[in-house]
């Protein structure tokens, strides 16, 4: 019963370092697998990424065209104008119609920079995608390869572990089967002992002839079997050291894989993944900053322009280009008639009095159409 | 022949006057025509703005909507994934993936952006143009009245000043004839004072008789002239005197139209426009500033993610995501074989000397990796 739990108990565990290989064995698959997995969600998403950037590029390049669209529809009726030849001219405009053309011109410059947009995705970004894709898989293959040869020496180990834990298993079985056998023998020498031991007169000289030579039978066998304990145990004592040593070996192989090769395996499917990923993104980062740098250029021209909306330079401007209706006459000369020499008011008398009144009424005229326009204010 | 030139010169300068009148008339005719032109221009500029933001309105409409469309096509795809639940649970995404998203989540607020300036468009600024159409043309309605009346004040001056300059010249022709009628009847006075000193014996007592009553009559007609030409002379330096006055009022009125009047009837015109102007251009900009604002703090979020672009906190995160593939296994432990208590390396002899050189082997062999990894460094 004792032997059958010793044996039942060995067995167990011989089986649990088995389950345990099997275990790192499926994890180093599942491993593998998870390295596969992160590849494919890598290509995946680059995929994402590029068919993100060609649908975009699509739409401002519809944009572009758009805005192009507007700016030319409505430059082309402006430039048959006055206003714009004269803009042609002398770039001296009234300053709403400024404003109006740099409105369109602001749209121009918007049309232009979003098809230069749609342009940096489709030839730069997306390629920048497509390589990284690309050297995601390669990198993979690669890592994968290498996790190859790792999963092989590892293995290796473990089998190693396995075959000398059986050594070690075998040999102290043999060394502890030699020692119960040696035992056994000396208790026959001891039995054979305490027999010689009886009183010689009693025991037939065939009879004591018989008993020594059994002795010297027993003692032979105790000679073979102690040589035979010894060589065992100092094979078994070498087993273990072997074990023991192989366990150790073990562990550190098994440890340094998990912490370090692992760790190394993951950073070269890595390898070079986020620098590049960081460039490409960076690459559309710089075109939207440069966009968004022309476009604000743009609106701060139109904004100074409409800062400049004045109503007093427009009036000049609009009088300057109609000179024939805003340029004031010539003065009404006096006319004399005939030889008469006098130009002047002439206030003798009697003409004197009746322009004095009359100064007077015009004054005070003036003094109440001065307190009636006071009022108004 | 003398008379005559005068004539013709006294008729050219009235013909002058005329010619002065007319042409002014005709330059006010011009000036409410220009007026009239530029509110149309102001009109066709506001209706051309209108017709642009309406046109860009849709253009915006469109982009946005094709951006929606496009962030919603990614999105869908990636709801359903571990990634996205992920991402909903704790935010603690893959930093790649982090960027994707954001990428999506700027694409979306692009869209966002360009359908509330679409909005500010089609709502507040077309809204504001229109207004300012319409206050254009009622500003230049009323100043067209204001006009009308200005007008007619300085056609009533220039009239009376060729009233007063007509009245002048007929006066002073009448002082002009009854001085010279005065002079012809001093003329005969004189001539009849001369036959009068004949000796008066040799005339009869009839004839003498009868020159007395004639140097009577031309006495009384010299006196009847005088007082004519007196009274002539009077009428024509008061209609001189009148005359000179009306002619600076009228160069005054003439002056105060050309130079402040016709300033006010613009600035009539212009009352508010350059004003509303500014105010709708502004709320355009102020539009398109936002959704720069807005788009630059979108491409701030993504520049950060992308400053985050790291490879060990993903490769931590990855393999959190695995815990069973990549969680170290359990140690291999020493399984001492049938009661073997012994659980180290025992070194007695005769193990010891094979367990030396093993050791000396090793270090040997391990000094030579060490090299070989110093030279592949």
């Amino acid at each position: 019963l004792v032997g059958s739990t010793q044996f039942s108990f060995a067995f167990t565990d011989l089986s649990g370092y088995v389950l345990l290989s099997l275990e790192i064995r499926a994890q180093l698959v599942e491993q593998q697998k998870c390295l596969e997995q992160q590849t494919e969600m890598r290509v995946q998403l680059l995929q994402d990424l590029q068919d993100f950037f060609r649908k975009k590029s699509e739409i401002e390049m519809e944009y572009s065209r758009n805005l192009e669209k507007l700016a030319e529809r409505f430059m082309a009726k402006t430039r048959s104008t006055k206003d714009h030849q004269q803009y042609k001219k002398d770039q001296n405009l009234l300053s709403p119609v400024n404003c109006w053309y740099l409105l369109l011109n602001q749209v121009r410059r918007e049309s232009k920079d979003h098809a230069t947009l749609s342009d940096i995705y489709l030839n730069n970004v997306i390629m920048r995608f497509m390589q990284i894709s690309e050297d995601s898989t390669r990198m993979f293959k690669k890592s994968k390869e290498i996790a190859f040869q790792l999963h092989e020496d590892l293995m290796k180990v473990l089998n190693e572990l396995y075959t000398v834990m059986k050594t070690y298993h075998m040999y102290h079985a043999e060394s502890i089967s030699a020692e119960s056998k040696l035992k056994e023998a000396e208790k026959q020498e001891e039995k054979q002992i305490g027999r010689s031991g009886d009183p010689v007169f009693h025991i037939r000289l065939e009879e004591r002839h018989q008993r020594r030579s059994s002795v010297k039978k027993i003692e032979k066998m105790k000679e073979k079997r102690q040589a035979k304990y010894s060589e065992n145990k100092l094979k078994s004592i070498k087993a273990r050291n072997e074990y023991l040593l192989t366990l150790e070996a073990t562990n550190a192989s098994v440890f340094k894989y998990y912490i370090h090769d692992l760790s190394d395996l993951i950073d070269c499917c890595d390898l070079g993944y986020h620098a590049s990923l960081n460039r490409a993104l960076r690459t559309y980062l710089s075109a939207e900053y440069n966009l968004e740098t022309s476009r604000h250029e743009g609106l701060d021209i139109i904004e100074n322009a409409v800062d400049s909306l004045e109503p007093r330079s427009d009036k000049q401007r609009f009088m300057e280009m109609y000179p024939t209706a805003f340029c004031p006459p010539m003065k009404f000369e006096f006319q004399s008639h005939m030889g008469d020499e006098v130009c002047q008011v002439t206030a003798q008398q009697p003409v004197q009095a009746e322009l004095m009144l009359r100064h007077q009424q015009l004054q005070s005229r003036l003094a109440t159409l001065k307190i009636e326009n006071e009022e108004v204010r």
